[in-house]
């Protein structure tokens, strides 16, 4: 099968960089073309010098990517300033595939959007045409789209957790509460004294306490689950860690036990190749996933009666985001699912 | 005024180096007894090297210490182990001050730590005299006290956040979720493998949920508070940074706000030196409080209705531990309370 | 190509656990054997929960393999207890290919061996058979090998960066300084106080210095190099990482300018997959390999007249152990060197 | 005792922030004026939340301070901005005492810092005014001093372990290899790609071989004990953790042994109240100071005849900075030169 041709758009920040380390072993991708405009000139190994053994395209401004010759592209750029880039790049190529990291296709109703990012959105129409991402939800739609949002980190790991107990109403809806833990790299490579190496290591920040962004997302897909507006509670943590993310999800039961939780998770995900529930007992930690594209989650029993506690780990920077939309990638090429997304979590 | 003369059971341990740390500096302690019966016969700079620059007692079996020459002791032994080494303490000097801060003593309810610890206490007349030491609640009973077993570093974070709420009934005390998350020195010095660096490192771990002993304490203290037995959620994450500890309370308002919330801790702690409650939109971190005696506690509105999140913060080897128990033993000697304690927290 | 059916010895360590991960996504290889006589009849998600993706061969006593069924073994076991259990394998199946990452049959000379590990070699014929694994300096007789010693984490380091250097004559063998800096998981899986994460955790320790058993492996090669015997100086340091080795080798250049090594480090390597030359002014640093079979190698004038600085880093559990043991496998098997072991730095 | 009054400028970095914390608790010292320009009209608690507990001035642009009120001055400035501004603190009120935490001063030579700063100096009788802050080998100067250029963390720990063996004439000056590790607050607070967690963190990097502005003023101070201009080499490595500075100085000996470079050690600090020398046989590590004000060295023989490492670690935002600059002034003030400092490392 000949390689698919790639362009990644962002490719300096994290999410672009993890996206390079997997599509440049890819069996049937080539990189032919990296974008970040703040460093256009450069080799990819002066922003990344981890990337020494590659042989990459240099850095170019977005402007100057010949899109034609491409068969898709992966943007890593900053929310806000993406939408208007993808409408650009499908205008001047309408059938390239876009895999968008960022947050701008994401939700759906354009008021919840102006409400959360301050602005009216200004890509209308691919806003409607956007598929949601998160590929164990929506791989029909995926395999068929041309833009795919994928799914924040937080919303990936607290959504494959939930959702199918939302949909066979096996919990409450409106008292759901996510405390959520993540590494450091959720916070981008972007200059912030929170994220320096003095502030955030040896010790545990909680932030963006009930204003995070990535709540509504979580509530979209637990309405359309629930076939109802959800309001919940999301809480997250900085913790000292590169990479990871683990949701801590303290739901309200409706008739149905612990183990009917983890029976409905199972069922849920028999046949796909990278969401794991755990057995009774076993606990998910981020370690058993770091640098990997599987999730891993565990139900344990709450000694308060009728509650129970749901937990997911993933890699943020991987089916957190770059390697759920390679995952994407497959399935709207046709290709196996699983193609260069198999690497086992680096641990220690 | 003179020294009080000061032994330290279990002083190769972590809560007893952080009692030597803190007592070698005290105005009014002089430390003349460590006792580490593993390590019997060497020098504190040999288990410790950080005491480098102290000249401190030998280590010796506990056996061996002459119990009539001291004024107080510290006690960071094993759970299990104190019980009977506390008794043949105060039998051999009935008037030695006695600092626990083991879990030997702090449960009231024979049943529940026989239930918990899964054997019968051993020295039952003890566990009735024994007072409760978290000092900003049992301040008076502490300051006639001769055995006081100091609370657990997550039940003194949380139950500081919460003791003042289910007092003045702002809060549905059947509906406390506690996703507690600790460093690593709260599993002590002992060799597992869970507290390796290459295992804790870069990697976030959820431990105990549901089982952990500290429960029953939380449970305790609040049913006091409430005046009704109470059950609570209580999950502890294993962190990668080696003091702090934070718990994350999500508490059902009954008729409150969070506003009220905070006024209450406000009232309950405006003449308590070692607690802050944070001005709203201020979030605790841990880093706040590393190293020092200090708590910090912040409410938080929930984007649920009705509810609330109230954040707590501490060392949990100083506040959550020996810094503690130096605070009550300064309230046995009538010393000043803050005597000792006043360092700053260590950041970055 | 069929694949090649592989035991690995010591699974339940850190190394062990490397190859596990590699060799499960290796083209050409399949894992039936894996042993640790200390978890016999556990699963590898009992010992490694990273691998819970994974079906594997219940870990088994080693004494229980059918030998005959194995291609190849890798043995991960500690330094001493090899040697006997290599000799019973390799009578058992005299065909076996056997990749050895402890450090049993490093030493070519019985005396030093004897010095060194405080015993005299158990296994003699067998320690003149084996084959010192350092992939680049001994392809040849690698590829024809039954018995591979693959060489320390710290002696593959510091000798791809010396022992061209030495070849060529350009610098004075008899005042080497090897400034060498590893990260945790270079001291295993074992518990041991100083390897807990609140020890070795936010600080640096020396240790070993001027015993550590790895010296005497990089003087035998930069002996042979020389051609006459030397003494270095080679002086560790703890780091609080997991994963990575660094070492920084200060050189007295014989008429060579610090510009004629990096030249002749690029000659030597120029054609190696795994072993790259920094460009003039680029620094290597270890978060460039992590996870990855990759060496960086760069060089710095001194300050001082007539000497130079060598910096080379590697991932210990790979390059440093497991990935090099692969990369002879490889050889050992006619199947192309860089099988299995192309994946890139996991960074960050 | 009255209280001197102190200002800080540059509050809002590491090392004024190590000065506010030790000084807020210093015995004899009262915080008056904190400066940050940048951050004027704020609370200190707003830029270093840690400090919470403490009633502290409000942030001021440096312009603002009446220095009339003010004792001493502690200046915390980036290198360059300092001199004029110091210039003019000391003619607003030439009685005051400035401790300079920043590199303007330190060296003597106007050629030698305009070659290593790349400017004139613009406040050249002020340095040579200023005296060389290290207290144990300038005391008497201190004493009576009026400025006081306080060294570098990094000459601070490398020549505390080198100057009295250069002085004795029992090491090869010509010949210093010094290999040198420091956390990551040795880069200040300043927003850098280099210091974020996710980039500093579990890795190892070199930076500034051969380049870094320290090595002028370590070549300064050991040309003094040596009585002759000297070249050393000075290679700083970046390590994962905040604090903490460690130089493995590799040294050639001269007729001496290393027993006898110990004993050189031990006869120099005899009476130190912060440097210690450790028993042969003990290795430095940084642990053992983080947070004080101690130095440790160690001598060990290297198995190069006639060579020897000596091992050297402080905190460098406290001996390595404010707490030295504390100490120094202690002297100017003729309080104990221990007052205020005598906290014990913080371990774990």
């Amino acid at each position: 099968m000949s390689s698919k041709k790639i362009g990644i758009l962002g490719a300096s920040g994290y999410t672009g960089a993890d996206a390079v380390r997997l599509l440049a072993r890819h069996p049937n991708a080539e990189i032919i073309a990296l974008t970040a405009n703040t460093h256009a000139g450069k080799s990819m190994g002066d922003v990344f010098p981890h990337f020494f053994m590659l042989g990459l395209p240099k850095l170019v401004e977005w402007e100057k990517v010949d899109w034609s010759r491409l068969d898709a592209v992966f943007c890593g750029l900053p929310h806000g300033t993406t939408q208007e880039i993808i409408a650009a790049v499908l205008k001047a190529n309408p059938k390239i595939k876009v895999l968008d990291m960022s947050a701008d296709f994401r939700l759906r109703d354009k008021n919840t959007y102006a409400q959360w990012y301050g602005h009216e959105h200004r890509a209308l129409e691919l806003q409607g045409e956007a598929v949601y991402g998160l590929t164990e939800f929506y791989r029909d739609k995926i395999t068929s789209a041309r833009l795919v949002a994928c799914p924040g980190c937080y919303p990936t790991a607290a959504l494959l957790a939930l959702v199918p107990l939302a949909k066979a109403k096996l919990i409450d809806v409106d008292d759901i509460i996510i405390d959520a833990k993540s590494g450091v790299t959720g916070a981008g490579r972007g200059l912030k004294q929170n994220t320096l190496f003095s502030e955030a290591g040896e010790g545990l920040s909680p932030y963006s306490v009930g204003t995070h962004r990535h709540a509504p997302e979580i509530e979209q897909e637990i309405g359309v689950a629930a076939g109802s507006a959800v309001t919940i509670n999301f809480t997250p943590h900085l913790i000292p860690m590169a990479r990871g993310e683990l949701c801590t999800s303290y739901v309200k039961l409706k008739g149905a036990t612990p183990d009917d939780l983890r029976t409905a998770l199972e069922q849920a995900y028999a046949n796909e190749p990278f969401v794991h529930v755990a057995s009774k007992g076993v606990l998910p930690q981020t370690q058993n996933v770091r640098g990997s594209n599987y999730v891993q989650i565990g139900v344990v029993a709450d000694r308060i009666k009728n509650r129970a506690i749901v937990i997911s780990t993933l890699d943020n920077l991987v089916k957190g985001s770059a390697g759920q939309a390679i995952q994407n990638m497959n399935l709207m090429f046709g290709l196996p699912e699983t193609a260069g997304l198999e690497q086992i979590a680096l641990f220690p």
